[in-house]
């Protein structure tokens, strides 16, 4: 995602008590900082965070930690946090190639991928967040019923996606290849990419890969 | 598929040496019956058969089984058959159900399920012909690399048959969203009803799925 860089943003992530810069210190400790045993949702790469604060607002039960690499996109999510001051969301800025580093092993009840940069060409497979790799990683941190949903309108990425997760013995709770027009549609929250894609008339597609411990 | 009835058909069937109407007779015997060591691909649902009388033809070293429930359509293939003289070629009259009558283990190298009644109704989800009892039936009479290729315009069996798939632990070596645009066409034979519905504007659909032994 490209944004203009805001002046003053690095400041205010450093001074607000929902964001943390530095999340390697954290690891193994996210449900003291919750300060409560409620599941804990990551979304990596969560962009302005649309998504990630409307689920936090639906599910007060449940925890919420919105990662994103870009400090400056990170902080127009903590324009929306500063607003409503939902105690269940945490705000980090981190890369997904340093997760083990953020998380203990079974720290995560579900992972959400959404509209993850494709990485189109063959020589950067290894860069997609599907990538084995990534999934090796995810299973370490994730929990029993170990559950990533993924978002996409890209069909090369979710092609890619569908073997990827196979190939790494998930199986799938949900398949969706026009989540748009599905059952799912009611339940589903839309991201700020979601909006501008089904604007243009792109498909949405959605798995729920899972893999039970 | 609905076709008229052909008044001659079950006798031409009959007398003809391409044709098998009691394929259990057979089981255990097809190396003989075609007379050589070569792998057997198998289409279950072959309809009027252009798909396999193409493959026959493109790959004179595979031997092909087209089976076809009903006999009327079955005698359309056999007017294709009966123009070329190919010898890689059998037809059988035979059911989904019956498969393990018809075949021993390890007998089939391939398998083609080419645009299959959908069965759209939850409660008809037995029926689809990558159902889990289906897909372990599959599994018996395949040999070495199992291989399953799937072919449909119809959006609710695909996303149904990647599920029952990865369920049951098979792995994607292909998957296509899109296969009239993909990188696969180019291969890719069609089916009658391929054709038409690509006419229509519809979508294909394609996976195949492999387990190794």
């Amino acid at each position: 995602m490209r944004v203009r860089n805001r002046s003053n943003s690095r400041e205010r992530l450093e001074n607000s008590p929902f964001v943390f810069l530095q999340p390697k210190d954290n690891k193994g400790k996210w449900k003291d900082i919750f300060g409560n045993n409620n599941p804990i949702h990551l979304e990596i790469g969560s962009g302005k965070g649309k998504f990630i604060h409307t689920l936090a607002e639906k599910y007060p039960n449940i925890n919420f930690i919105a990662m994103e690499a870009q400090q400056t996109v990170l902080s127009f999510l903590l324009d929306k946090v500063e607003e409503t001051y939902r105690d269940n969301l945490k705000l980090i800025s981190g890369n997904a190639e340093d997760l083990l580093d953020y998380f203990a092993p079974f720290e995560i009840s579900k992972l959400y991928l959404n509209f993850s940069d494709p990485w189109p060409k063959t020589r950067h497979e290894k860069r997609r967040l599907t990538f084995s790799k990534f999934l090796e990683r995810y299973e370490i941190i994730l929990n029993n019923k170990k559950t990533i949903v993924q978002k996409t309108d890209n069909q090369g990425l979710f092609e890619y996606s569908l073997m990827s997760f196979a190939k790494n013995n998930f199986t799938f709770e949900k398949i969706s290849l026009d989540l748009t027009n599905s059952i799912y549609e009611q339940e589903n929250v839309h991201t700020e990419y979601e909006d501008k894609f089904i604007q243009k008339g792109n498909r949405i597609y959605m798995v729920e890969a899972v893999k039970e411990n």
